[in-house]
């Protein structure tokens, strides 16, 4: 009998992502899965149902948890988590370093999670990663909030009366979601200045056409973050930043540490000396924030700013988030496919590394050391 | 005594614009006039009262209708207008078309008032012209609404797992407003087609690296404007443009006849054939929409698309379209003042055109004729 794999319908408020598209459906086919979806799962995606060719729609969730493997965005409720059959394979975004509870449950009923954030940050595994692909989609998104709410034009203007000057755009962070937010404002036609403590990316900010913050302030990190500042480089950092930060109209903080709370780096006091009118839009502010202030989830005026906490961006743009995450899904679930069935090579560094739960334990070290498991 | 200039705050809801800014407060002074502004009145577009220098700031508003000229944004209330002296002159944005009443009130005060969207369209008069300059910010807008609701990318993405396709827009009506919106989605990236009944805006679309939708209707007017289409050709537009909103994700339509309800250029029936998850800005919700559905001030969701009837664009980025009303304002005015003192100078076809009521009656031909006054 065929390989079956599930897509479960989101149930998380806000959450607008479907882990299947029609394009990565039919790849799927192509290898001989049988492909289960839950019906209205692609609604908030702004995606066709009629677009999937070949997929069968199931009415309720348990035709699609009896599946061999389930697809998701989000990691399931408990509720559903219960109702998974031991052995099935769950691949999603299972937010691993969220919750001790939900890992030991997985072990539990002996489900292999993998958890795509947990994916080996290596070249073979790009193609595989939703973090990247999902901080670009956050990245955009940024600036489109930034533009928004922003009182000036983002472009230089010429009109009849004059010249328009056009705005400033500081962007904190430059990974792939500081760059995509670079290289969105400067396409809109800002002014644009980047800071990123790992000085390597001085070179790419300005690739991209943006001017680089020099805070004198080294944190290169491993696997593609940076490490934590000590309190010594924060003030550095803090002083040197202060002065673009006032200067400019729209501020955009991309700086995360996966599985640890956001860093501050800009304070109240930045905050304070901010122009009349100037927007903050704060990335990071589901795992509490860059910038003294931010309230997640709304637009809150701190003094002379408007400091913005967006949630899920990615949900923002579902319809190409969702194309970019179901293409790394397949990336990822596609190489343990033999013959439409199930082949999984423990002994590939990508998939071993991207391991939750596996035959009843916890198997990721970095995240049983995190949560005390 | 120097002549007096009061700057009113402005009181309808949702209007954050102001009708001075600190330059042109510097250029006014620089002409030995009088600045009295009402406290206040610049908050709202995020403009520091700090930034004026030299100006008189008012608590009340008797102070500012006790000027020799008054400038504002929107027409003042029935009240204020109650209390301006005879001999004033009013300088303002003042929807002379929508009201008789108000205009009968002016005549009877015996207020000399300057409706800026009367200016005669000429070359001379580009630099005063307030509907141009706040076009240019409503087609901007228009843009970053389509964009912040659209489920995809509007610029192309190469990621590591594949590329994703820009997204299509739709522009209709290529005025300033227009050609805003096209220069704006075409810089983010999109892929634009737009239209415009007038045939000869294809080359300026073009040349803004947009394609031109030609659907074999022409209707050249008169004053930059088109002129209302007969049913027949209504149907030939229908029919050609159909096609191109079945296959954007995003459409924005920018066609409006000064003093005149909007045409209604897209049928439900082609809002019915849009894509799943496609965005309709309909910058003429305002005076009764380009689309059937849209609800001025809110986002409908109308079978697979989403209808936006945004209310007040340039009050959403207040600070530069006050800066262009302002200057807009100030290249009208300063002609009109000869030693410190108010010269006006009748024989001047751009301030006799301007006139909307002076020594007693409504002078505005165009204006008593659609009011029947």
């Amino acid at each position: 009998m065929a390989l079956t794999i599930g897509v479960l319908a989101e149930r998380v408020t806000g959450e607008r992502r479907v882990a299947l598209v029609p394009e990565v459906a039919k790849r799927f086919r192509a290898l001989g899965v049988e492909l289960v979806v839950q019906r209205g799962a692609a609604d908030a995606a702004s995606i066709a149902e009629g677009d999937f060719a070949d997929v069968r729609w199931a009415d309720g969730v348990d035709e699609v948890l009896a599946a061999d493997l389930v697809l998701a965005i989000q990691p399931p409720s408990d509720e559903l988590i219960g109702k998974l059959k031991p052995g099935v394979v769950l691949v999603a975004g299972l937010q691993p370093y969220q919750s001790a509870d939900r890992a030991r449950l997985f072990a539990e009923r002996k489900i292999t999670t993998f958890a795509m954030e947990l994916l080996p940050r290596i070249s073979r595994a790009q193609s595989m990663d939703i973090l990247s692909s999902q901080a670009a989609c956050s990245g955009y998104q940024c600036v489109l909030i930034a533009a928004s709410h922003c009182t000036k034009f983002f472009p230089m203007l010429t009109y009849a009366a004059g010249t328009i000057r056009p705005a400033k755009v500081l962007v904190i962070g430059a990974g792939v979601a500081g760059l995509q937010a670079i290289a969105t404002a400067r396409r809109m036609g800002a002014m644009v200045e980047a800071y990123d403590v790992r000085p390597e990316t001085k070179e790419q900010i300005e690739s991209l056409g943006a001017k680089f913050v020099d805070t004198g302030v080294s944190a290169a990190g491993t696997g593609g973050y940076a490490r934590e500042l000590t309190d010594d480089e924060k003030r550095q950092q803090a002083e040197r930043l202060g002065k673009a930060v006032a200067q400019c109209d729209a501020l955009i903080t991309t700086a995360a540490i996966p599985g640890k709370k956001a860093p501050q780096i800009i304070s109240a006091d930045m905050v304070a000396k901010m122009k009349t009118g100037a927007v903050v839009v704060d990335m990071a502010a589901e795992s509490g924030g860059n910038v003294a202030g931010t309230v997640a989830g709304e637009a809150v005026r701190v003094g002379p700013a408007l400091i913005v906490g967006p949630t899920n961006l990615p949900s923002r743009m579902a319809a190409h988030s969702s194309e970019m995450f179901s293409k790394n899904l397949y990336n990822f679930v596609s190489p343990m496919i033999k013959d439409g069935s199930l082949a999984i090579d423990w002994t590939d560094e990508v998939i071993a590394g991207t391991c939750l739960t596996h035959d009843g334990a916890v198997r990721h070290e970095g995240v049983k050391k995190i949560l005390g498991l």
